[in-house]
């Protein structure tokens, strides 16, 4: 019977089509099965906790895979896969043997997404595509308002990417979380799972009423509207990080 | 008669030969005066606080610069020296007028360089260019206690490269301090001035102890020595940040 194994990996989005796997483009999933068979000597499939966008990043996405063989030394089985990958800006930071019942996607509990954004009149050179610059100062304490309405059990329809597959537009927000450190507005959700593009479009949408375009109210009443078409545009890629997957 | 003004500049080191400006070779300061000449429309030179190696990054440099022209208007002055600037990972953060003896140079009172170390066993695409990534687990204790050691007035032979020219190797570390959060060592000294590769010199030494290549012992009979030959490999630059000059 073969036997699953649950990998951590981390990686810098920028120029990847996303997580997963597509026929004319490079994703992650693609190049992270290829260094894994190539290792095992045989074809397996890496199934992730879910899809990342094309260049959102990962601080820590969760997959795993079954093999037939045994890997005995973890330490050697990630040294051998970095190697696989040194081509590229992903790594394996962790793997673990896991019961056969364990599913990356449907095991997880918990995700967690961070934004990051850059406010300051000029941008910075060091945080090249991993923040979202914005030159007008924005307001927190509005956009901490907006965070707390967006906390619990609520239909997301606004915030919803109109290609979205997900049976209902209802999630659970569980966290929310907001805190800036010089420049850097640091912005968390966490969720047991998100809608397509819902963590940009909220972003987006908070982005409006922290530089003033919408009122606290608008901002209100296009959540409850349930109408993708009074959503913001959707914050860029480069500043997102899935962070953490708990099972 | 010119006026005086302070600049304060944020850069990414990876791609120049560093800050002073070289015949040869990309340097921050040519493309700076470069700009900032194009905007005055007269050739102006631009003085560093001091010179940055080669990869080196800044998260606040200074510098000053002389013309007959009034700046009147700050936020436009940066907003058009940054698009002169676009093509690089250089941006102009400050601009103040100063009193005409301000020298950024020899006005320094203090400056601050911080270094960081990504110690995981596995390296992260996501801080590619901004760390040294060390695999082997360091032992924090034995490290802040060299830290200590270096702390004040002492003569820095052993960590002042061969080509450096001040005139003496006496230096007065102000302040040191370390830190650990996630996988990131983060290292500072304060002192009125550096010897040349001396925080460089200073990081490898410490990273021999504390990967246990030295013991402290070691460490300080090598630094009592003051013998250049018996420091360790420089760390490299990529992890190295200017992070602030004090007037």
């Amino acid at each position: 019977m073969n036997i699953k194994y649950h990998i951590k990996i981390e990686y810098d989005g920028t120029n990847f089509a996303g997580w997963q796997y597509q026929k004319n483009a490079l994703s992650i999933q693609e190049i992270l099965q290829k260094a894994i068979s190539k290792y095992l000597r045989h074809k397996t499939a890496v199934i992730g906790s879910g899809r990342t966008d094309a260049g959102v990043h990962a601080i820590e996405q969760s997959a795993h895979f079954e093999t037939k063989i045994k890997i005995v030394d973890f330490d050697k089985f990630i040294f051998a896969i970095n190697f696989n990958l040194k081509k590229y800006p992903i790594v394996l930071t962790k793997v673990e043997k896991k019961n056969y019942l364990f599913h990356a996607r449907y095991s997880a509990k918990k995700r967690t997404y961070k934004y990051l954004i850059f406010n300051r009149k000029s941008s910075s050179p060091l945080n090249q595509n991993r923040v979202w610059f914005i030159r007008k100062k924005l307001n927190l304490a509005i956009m901490i308002k907006c965070l707390k309405c967006l906390k619990g059990k609520h239909d997301f329809s606004t915030f919803r990417a109109s290609s979205c597959q997900a049976k209902t537009p209802v999630r659970t927000i569980s966290s929310v979380f907001l805190k800036k450190s010089k420049d850097i507005i640091e912005i968390k959700f966490t969720s047991r799972s998100f809608l397509q593009n819902q963590v940009r479009s909220m972003v987006g949408a908070i982005k409006y009423v922290g530089e003033k375009k919408w009122t606290l109210n608008k901002f209100i009443k296009n959540f409850n509207s349930r109408k993708r078409s009074n959503c913001a545009p959707p914050a860029p890629a480069c500043g997102l990080y899935l962070e953490k997957i708990q099972y």
